[in-house]
């Protein structure tokens, strides 16, 4: 169907600096993506629009972090089929639990996939993990993507060991 | 303004048992109301319909009641300026404490006004504050209101006293 | 009725760089307002006596921001039928958790608006919103000023979007 | 100083069931006591006369129990310098954890002394302990009770281990 | 790439009542999908097993419900680099949220896409979306889906308007 | 019977920063005390031994402060009949919300006097409450510390009143 | 050293029915055991005396139960060098959070080894992993055990598989 | 049997700091260990082979720290019988609420023991009390710890109460 693209919302510019993994993931896969800072809450309108040409647009995932009361996943799955991944932004207060829970006790009919608090690496990769699924090149990269990340643990498991010898 | 109705939507029919509380009240006082069942997640359409348009429809608050990751009340405040009380509504898993966070952590520049979990007959009580402001029979029947809660306190004070004396 | 200010209640100086939000707010409106440092635990006879008054002295609601057992706005609204919005402050333990559930759980006959933890800002917006039902003037200001939320979300759109290009 | 009662103060009717169990101790102990159901929230006006008039009318301690935002226990403690003793009292949502920290967590300068969730018959035992601080009988009474709190558990210990043997 | 099934993985036979929903939801979408009840703790080696060829075996997607600490997603997760959709099961204590963070906290670099508590149905319509993407009939479905959903609320809001016309 | 002392009781010398509170305010009352480093879980012997011995130590109240599973409190009232006040102290993690359940959550038949998290001071103050019951000087004391409090809360008003003016 | 018995300790009879699981586990693993009513606040002498003694009386590990403010499994843990293991119990309130915080937020220097919620088989497994380090019998049973588990999972699999065939 | 080591397994190297605190008292009592960082998610295939050779490769206990979704403890508790000591650490949100259910919760069958968040030296002391049940120098330097501990406090004792008396 030639969707190809993955949109990034941003509740709100303070949490750019969390979602700026997901931007990461998604260049170093060669998958193309959107950025948009629009909120449920204070662009409300603009939220409506963007879900409901989602899919017209060539996306073929929504990725949509916020914190606090974080309502931006679940009002854009509620007007698209495209899978949306929500991302819960750790706040000031109660250390990310209002907008874990906010995100993923959706009710039964609308799903939002739901990655860790401050999860933005995650959510790409599980876009990516996605679009693999018809892209036998982005699914070879997945699979190097995790062999760096066992390379990552060993070289951490060598230099470790190497220090508790030698401390 | 010639307000005088209070909008009471209901995010889904299980939440109806709940919510009946606040109809009690608003019918005791006297005061109009409209009841709909209207989800964010599963007609959001006719969310932003409803809230877009509650204000020329002769509404002076709205009452939402919602569970789990509850948006109902903070979407339809993000489009109206009416005032907008949410009703956090306890459900099967997490003791209503996913309702309570994700309708009060509003951000911002778009307040809720949450009442407790399952709170709805104070929901109604607040509305009925609210439009008392300017409707001093509303006002008089609200200070009866509170005269009849301490009478019937007082009265169960004297019935476990007299409980109390001979068990 | 002629009420036209709004009362903000502040419950320990210490929390009085949470309320200032709720000062802007009502300045940027032009809402009268009173600030008093008041305690329900260590000045509960100032308290009371603030309550029972509150309506004659011209108040149109009450904004009570309290931490930890935050017993402020309860008590308030157990002695007076005018509105009153709730902010709970986050102290040093429990992020904010107690004052939450301490102001939010009323119960059912004396309610308090809550509003989000450290939401000094929305509780001085939805005190606006009440005012506005009756006042046209500050109705349009709302709508204004919800605009203008929403360019500032717009113009941060803008700027992550050159960020991302040209990173 | 004369003073040899105990006040036991019931927010509402509903609490009567737990708080029973401290009219059971105290009667068993032999302890003066009377019992009100009063609110802070519906009857303020007599919490507030009852408080002041406390020390006077020759109570010793006051005994709260209360559910949800349990204020009565800090409504009173604000209002006498009498011991006050706190019972969060368990409700249908959050388990009684809102009670509790509406309860125990008291801003300095006023203290509630707190004990479990439906803690009733550890309320009164505490209120004893305080009164036997002066009273040679009922510090004898109390450690008796010690003993025959002992002697209970020793007792089921001898009945399980029959049952583990003969199973 | 030819897969065209889901995998649902059932940490222990006691979870089987609820995800039944995802069958269900499966079933009703005409997608076709296997069941295992499989242990991370208990079947370990069929765990390693079963993610290591998911993927040859022809599934598209996984979903894993599991309660308490429920490892069983994130084992799979590790283990191949499918979507991998994690469900939290409620049991006897702490309401679902030990299942809840043990599934959705992941670290970074390997995502599960955790749903509702108890959110079978949910799995399987996030299933359905992903699988969606790539085929323009079950996109169809999907879209009459959420219009059934719809339409359900409408005909509960006839149904209790007409209640509350003529209680 | 004589006993005028009160024993301050830390778990931890990390503890004693928040311990000193309550030291302050017994010097302010004139209070006897006596405050030791003792450790339920480290020095069990000694705890043992003190307790057993409080009464006939001359001790009319413990207060004991503890973090994390903070047993020190409820370990002592085990083995005396003197009213034991609990003070839980938060540490690294969980934001003394483990430390407030070790303490307050007491089985019937033993109780601990609990306050706040962090809450030395008001331990303290509930000593002297209870000491006060039959101490005339120290309950004049007790309502001008009261006095004071209130006080000083109105010169925070007056300042913070002055500040709202000129800012 | 010839200690081959466990102690299972039980704080309240109403744990009984949890800790029963212990029992089964150590029956069909013939290993011995005592079990013991015993309350670290109702027996604390008992207590004492156990723990001082359990090394010399021949016991290998202890299992200690106990729900609320559970301070059994710790007394003890201060008072042997023995491996202790914790088994927090649910009781009516705050879902077995209370005593898992209790029992497992050990200080530095006393472990208690904790196992789940009311996870007092497992904490008879736990018990028989440490005894089996140094009895070739029973790591065979263990590791027959470990195979039966496998056993029983893949016999409900075959079951649920042919229930989803068969509806 | 001639186990006489301990496994150190560390789930992500910023672990590795709250993880010494278990390499330091496995060194002051002479017990061997080996470290290694393994990672449940980022190299499960070594996690495997580790846990189903540890009893052959000569180690008598498994001690695994790990944060957020906290798999490492439980998935080599399900590939070994030796005891697996999990130690839950703190990450940046939840406070290690996360890691700690994580890990305790572990389903009947496999056992975890669990010892505090970021409890890595009783995560060691567990282990050593282990190995000293067939070791009596272990066991007694376990009682010389012991005694240290008590000491140490002591000498707390000592210099806080010289700092009360001469401020």
């Amino acid at each position: 169907m030639g969707n190809e693209k993955i949109a990034i919302l941003i509740g709100s510019d303070s949490d750019y600096g969390v979602m700026k993994d997901a931007l990461n993931i998604l260049r170093n896969f060669g998958v193309e993506f959107e950025v948009s800072v629009i909120s449920a809450h204070r662009t409300p309108e603009r939220v409506i629009e963007f879900a409901k040409n989602a899919e017209t647009q060539g996306f073929s995932a929504v990725i949509a972090g916020a914190g606090k009361a974080a309502h931006l996943p679940g009002v854009i799955a509620a007007l698209t089929t495209l899978p949306v991944i929500g991302v819960p932004i750790k706040s000031s207060a109660l250390e990310g639990l209002d907008a874990l829970l906010s995100i993923v006790q959706m009710p039964p009919g609308v799903p939002v996939a739901t990655v860790a608090i401050d999860g933005a690496k995650n959510a790409a990769l599980l876009a990516v993990e996605i679009m693999a699924l018809n892209d036998p090149d982005l699914k070879a990269k997945l699979k190097e993507y995790r062999e760096s990340l066992a390379r990552e643990v060993m070289e951490k498991d060598e230099r470790i060991k190497g220090e508790v010898k030698n401390p």
